[in-house]
C-alpha cells in the first residue's frame, strides 16, 4: 500500500480542493493519503465531500506558511506548519511521498532542509513533463535555480535522463540542451560550458544544442537549463496557449459571422479543444518532482484543482511504485 | 522620397521573393528600393516579375554570405558582399536605411563594424514587437548579445522605450522588466542588479518585473532581457503558436465526428485563424530594428515571403519618416 503525505493547508483553493482531490486518489485509485493542516478544517470538508474513504488519515500541523511569507523567514521560525509536518512524516518513513501546492519557495527549502540533498547533488532542480507532438518530454530545470554552475545543468541531465527512463519508460533517451540555435557555434557562456562537460558523457544519448520547436516536435526525451531560462519557458507556454484561444475569441468577435462560426465551431469542437487543454495544462498533468533530494517531493502550481491535486498524487505513486528514489541514489552513490 | 537598400540575395528565398517584395513596396506604398545584390539574378527576377516599378533601383553586388559561414570569417576576408554594399550605401547616406533577410551574425558584425555604435551604446539590440490583447510590446534583446551586463539592460530600455514612444506612438511608455515572478525577490543575479540600476531612473515609467503572461495582457509597452532569454521567448512563441495548430489538428483526427468538426469549424474560422496568424507571424510583422547603430538596419526571418519583406521596408520607412536615428542620437548625445 501506498502512503503519501498531501499538504492540505497549500494552494489557492485549499483545504477544499486538496481535501477533495485526496478523496478521488483514494476511491478512484486506492491512494492511502494523510492530509496534514488543521485537523478541525480538514474534517469539515470531509464531512462536505459526496466521497468518504478508509484510505483517508489525517495528521495535525497547527500552522500552515502563507503564500506571501518569504522562503526564509517560514523557515526561521520553526513553526509547526504542515509543510514541515508533512515533511517529517517522510523522513520518518510514515509516508513515501509529499505532495504540496503551497509556497513552492518554502517548500523546496524546507525540503532541502529536512530531506537533505543527495550526495554529488550540488542543486535539486524541479522536473516537468512537457507536452510535444511525440507525447512528453522531460525539461529541468524549471525554477528551483535562477543562476547556476554548467556542473548543475549537468547533474540536472543526470537525473532527468534517470527520471525519463524509469518514470516516463523511455529507452536510452535522447538528451538536448536548450539554447538560442542549433549550430554548435550558439548558446551563451553557460550553455558553452555545459557542452564542453557534455563531450566527457558519450554514454549519454546527447543531440546537442535544442531550440524550442525542436521540444515541440518532440526531438528530445530530456531538455536541460538553468531554472530563470526554464521557469520563463514553462510559464511562456501556459500563458500563451490561454492567450492564444483569447485572441482566438477576440478575433471571431469583430464580426457577427465569424461569432456565430465561433459558436458553431467551438460547439463542434468542444472535445478537441478539452483534450488540447488538457495536454497543455499542468495543473492536469499533476505535479513536479523536485529531484535531487533524500526523498520523493512534488510541487503543484498554486492553482491547483481537486482534478489537479488528485493526479498530482498519481504522478507521485507512479515514481514510488517504479522504486525512482532507489534508483537516483543507486546512480550518484553506486554500492 | 524615402530610399532604402534591400538585401536581394538574404534568406531562404532570395532573390525571388526579395525582389518580388521590393516591387510590391515600391508600387503599393511608393517606397524607393535600391537593390543590392547579382545584377544579372535580380534583373532576371524583375523582368519575371508582373510587377514593374520606376522606383527600383540595382546596385551590383558580385558576392554574397552564404546561411551557414561564420560570421566572423565573413568579415575578414572582407568580400564585395551584398550586405556589405548595401550598408556602404547606408554610410554614404544614399540610402535612409537597410534591410536584410541574409546571415544575422554576419548582417549584425558588419553593421556594427561598417556604421559603428552610438556612444554610449555598448551594445546593439534587436527589437521586435510582440502581439498581446491589447496590441503590442516593445522587446529587446531579441538575440543581438547572449551575455550581457546590467549596464547594458539599462540602455536596451532607453532605447526601447524611445522606440516606442516616437515609432509605437505610445505615450510614456512603461516598461517591464522579464523575470520568473513579479515579486521583488525573484529574478536572477542579472535582473537584480538591473532592478538596482533603474531606482536610479524616475523618470521612465517603469513598473517592475514582468512575466510572460504580463506581457501578452499587455501590461507594458517595453520590456527588457538579455538576448539568449529574449530569443528562446520569442522562439517559443513562434513555435508554440504553429505547434498548437498542429495539435488540434492532432487531437482532431483522433475521431471520425472531430475530423468533421475540424473541416467544418476550419471553414468557420478561416478567416479568424488567418488574422490571428497574422498578428503571430513575425515574418508578416516585417522586420525588427538592430538599435544603438549610427544607421537604421532591419533584421528580417531567414524564411522571409515577398510580403514578410515588404512589411519589412515598410517598417524600416515607418522609422525613418518618424527620424527615429535623429532622435535616438539626440537622446545618446544631447546637444
Amino acid at each position: 500500500m501506498i502512503k503519501i503525505a498531501l499538504d492540505a493547508m497549500g494552494g489557492d483553493y485549499a483545504p477544499r480542493e486538496n481535501v477533495e482531490g485526496a478523496l478521488m486518489a483514494a476511491c478512484q485509485h486506492g491512494i492511502h493519503v494523510v492530509l496534514v493542516g488543521d485537523e478541525k478544517k480538514i474534517q469539515k470538508e470531509l464531512h462536505k465531500s459526496r466521497f468518504s474513504s478508509a484510505l483517508i488519515e489525517v495528521a495535525h500541523a497547527p500552522d500552515h506558511i502563507g503564500m506571501h511569507e518569504k522562503a526564509t523567514e517560514s523557515l526561521r521560525t520553526n513553526r509547526n506548519t504542515s509543510i514541515k509536518i508533512s515533511l517529517e512524516l517522510l523522513q520518518n518513513q510514515k509516508v513515501s511521498a509529499v505532495v504540496s501546492a503551497g509556497h513552492t519557495g518554502a517548500f523546496m527549502a524546507a525540503s532541502t532542509l529536512i530531506l537533505k540533498r543527495l550526495p554529488e547533488i550540488e542543486r535539486p532542480a524541479i522536473a516537468g513533463c512537457i507536452p510535444t507532438l511525440k507525447g512528453s518530454c522531460v525539461m529541468l530545470d524549471l525554477g528551483a535555480n535562477v543562476d547556476c554552475r554548467s556542473s548543475h545543468l549537468v547533474q540536472f541531465a543526470r537525473m532527468g535522463i534517470l527520471y525519463a527512463n524509469i518514470v516516463e519508460k523511455k529507452t536510452n533517451p535522447s538528451l538536448g540542451l536548450l539554447s538560442n540555435g542549433e549550430e554548435a557555434s550558439k548558446g551563451n557562456e553557460l550553455t558553452r560550458e555545459v557542452q564542453e562537460l557534455l563531450k566527457n558523457k558519450p554514454e549519454w544519448n546527447y543531440v546537442g544544442y535544442v531550440e524550442s520547436k525542436d521540444i515541440f516536435k518532440g526531438k528530445v526525451d530530456v531538455v536541460i537549463c538553468d531554472g530563470f531560462v526554464g521557469n520563463i519557458f514553462l510559464k511562456t507556454v501556459e500563458s500563451l496557449v490561454s492567450t492564444t484561444f483569447l485572441l482566438i475569441r477576440q478575433e471571431a468577435h469583430k464580426k457577427p459571422l465569424s461569432r456565430l462560426a465561433l459558436g458553431i465551431g467551438a460547439y463542434l469542437f468542444k472535445d478537441v479543444l478539452k483534450n488540447l487543454g488538457r495536454r497543455f495544462d499542468y495543473t492536469q498533468h499533476g505535479a513536479a518532482p523536485l529531484l535531487g533530494l533524500n526523498g520523493l517531493v512534488y510541487v503543484c502550481h498554486g492553482r491547483s484543482s481537486s482534478m489537479a491535486i488528485k493526479n498530482a498524487l498519481l504522478t507521485a505513486k507512479k515514481s514510488v511504485e517504479e522504486k525512482f528514489l532507489d534508483r537516483l541514489k543507486q546512480e550518484f552513490h553506486p554500492v
